[in-house]
């Protein structure tokens, strides 16, 4: 199997993720509910994951790294918290449903969403952000990257116009975490949503929130929480804030351990080999006659994700005969980032998306550019 | 080690559970996110946890089981979900702070709220909860067993009472699921809250939600969902409606080797064994002078839990030392139950909590009342 859906989920873990998570089953307690060895155990091992994450993405102190089970969960904690009725909020047309239904949620309670028009080639400029931006405006809150289209968001330009006008920045980095270095401090971002299981090459289960250090947010979920048991309210300090009940010891020690691999192979490493196989796979499909590539190929910087069409061919049903007559993994269809489908005129016939891991070969690219070549003829 | 504090999460596994976690992180794809073999498989392994899970607690339709990352996760959905402003909602002293506190959050926001009274021994009377029922009661949550003296609510007797009111019975059995037999049916719950890593004996992060055919809920968290992407709102049908984002795959192959592991073992079995071990520490250590023992021995059926105090000594100190001088792992302390623990009396003192699971031995249960012994003299 060739598999290219790694935007969905990494297939392939380090040989140290899995051998975490294993043995974490048979070490750990439940963190901050004992002083026994196991329990302690695993809350030193969250701990040390909370700083391995803090530290990955540049957000300073560990107590602010919260663990969720996906992005999703981190977007609702950041979103439902972070916006208040009367509030104006602005997003993007690149986002995923992840950040668009909370949004969406928050207007139906009398938030003002303002959604910044994406171009032809998917790309969001920095300067219709800014535009976008009234006093009143809040919050910004977008994607790093496009699933659709590997796409970038200008994040250090739209960083720099957030910090100017004082609006708060909220990033989700479910696509780009562990494939293009991110740093909260440098950008400005003041709360990170990210996924363990795609790029950061972790287990699923696993994914959190950097909280920036003015940032206050409530409780999303509440019950126990190992300290101040005789309250009413769960507590507000974070992480226990944002963390009710057992955390989920045994895949952030997994999590924890694709933080050391990817610090040892270095993000930039990472960044260079998937860029290669994006564009080696990019140069071959888009001069195949009949084939239609979607994105911005012209940008130095983007995941290696790629978007496309063959003639007007049911996407879904491409995908289907790359999987069974050339035992190749796509994702095809709508990427559940409808805005981002109404800007390529995809909403339709979606897309066929190759998405390439570290752990993907030249060898792979190229037999997946043959294939489609096989298709288009 | 003897580790005895298998009521805050167990950390012996069955080997299938954790080797079906390892082989999944190798194995699946994400789940309901596309149509390739690996996306496929995650579907699969995730509608058969499903199953199991509905078939394990009586559930009826496997669809209407619903994965979450814990017990309190469950727990929040169901009590956000289906409690509406004015309602009047009953619950009990026995329970732990993630049904508490959902319900302190819903009584701030104009549910009322009864709070059944336990005796000095920490029992909750049927005949109590039918008195507290008034026409305007709509739903009673309450725990299965309590985490600190490890009695059991009369669950059918209670489910009786709803029947015959019209109360919907929504039940925490995190303490009781893997250890006493449940079934919805029979019992009458309509809404079943769960966690996977305790007597369940699968990996920590999983937990669940049996929700009634007569029961609906809204999404909790919103976002991706794998279908209807186009709309601006989160699916409402279930499971959907209750799972945004990715799934965790992973560790729910590993629950759903737990239940097979669960099946083939019988949790009748279970039951005894567990059971055999308390009432063999309990012997031992109730005849101890200066030692006190909280809960109902008297009952013919409770978890395998036995929490204790030894003369006025702080609990938590005793905790320390039967792990560091005894290398037995208990819980002490307060137990996030904050009703139960004044209705005992044990709001200061806290207790010494022993819990255990089926891989513990009568060997262990002897050794540790020996050194509850040592302690008290």
């Amino acid at each position: 199997m060739i598999y290219l859906d790694n935007a969905a989920t990494t297939i392939k873990k380090p040989q140290c993720v899995k051998q975490a998570v294993f043995d974490a089953m048979d070490r750990l307690g439940n963190s901050a509910r004992g002083m026994h060895g196991p329990a302690l155990a695993a809350a030193r091992e969250i701990y040390a994951a909370r700083e391995k994450a803090a530290a990955f993405f540049g957000a300073g102190r560990a107590e602010r790294t919260v663990f969720t089970s996906n992005a999703t969960e981190a977007l609702n904690i950041a979103i439902e918290g972070a916006i208040k009725p009367g509030m104006h909020v602005i997003t993007t047309e690149a986002e995923h449903n992840s950040v668009l239904r909370p949004l969406y949620r928050k207007a139906r309670k009398g938030v003002k969403l303002t959604i910044v028009k994406a171009d032809n080639k998917g790309r969001i400029l920095a300067e219709d952000i800014e535009k976008a931006i009234c006093p009143e405006t809040s919050w910004l809150f977008c994607t790093h990257a496009s699933n659709v289209t590997g796409n970038l968001l200008p994040l250090v330009e739209i960083g720099k116009i957030c910090r100017g006008k004082g609006v708060h920045l909220g990033v989700d980095v479910a696509q780009s975490g562990g494939c293009i270095p991110i740093d909260m401090g440098k950008t400005g971002i003041e709360l990170l949503c990210f996924t363990g299981h795609k790029g950061l090459l972790g287990p699923q289960g696993t994914g959190g929130l950097c909280v920036g250090q003015d940032i206050t947010l409530p409780p999303f979920k509440v019950g126990g929480s190992g300290i101040h048991s005789f309250e009413k309210e769960h507590p507000s300090i974070i992480p226990e804030a944002l963390e009710a009940g057992t955390a989920n010891g045994h895949s952030i020690a997994g999590l924890s351990a694709a933080f050391d691999f990817l610090k040892e192979t270095k993000v930039e490493n990472i960044q260079k080999h998937e860029s290669c196989l994006m564009r080696i796979f990019y140069e071959q499909v888009e001069k195949i006659p009949g084939v239609t590539v979607y994105g911005d190929f012209e940008a130095e910087d983007r995941t290696a994700v790629v978007s496309l069409n063959i003639r007007d061919y049911d996407s879904k049903e491409m995908g289907d005969v790359l999987w069974r007559e050339y035992d190749i993994a796509v994702r095809a269809g709508v990427h559940c980032a409808p805005l981002i489908h109404r800007a390529l005129g995809t909403e339709k016939q979606g897309t066929i998306r190759f998405s390439f891991s570290w752990f993907n070969t030249e060898e792979e690219a190229l037999q997946a550019a043959w294939a489609v070549k096989k298709l288009a003829f």
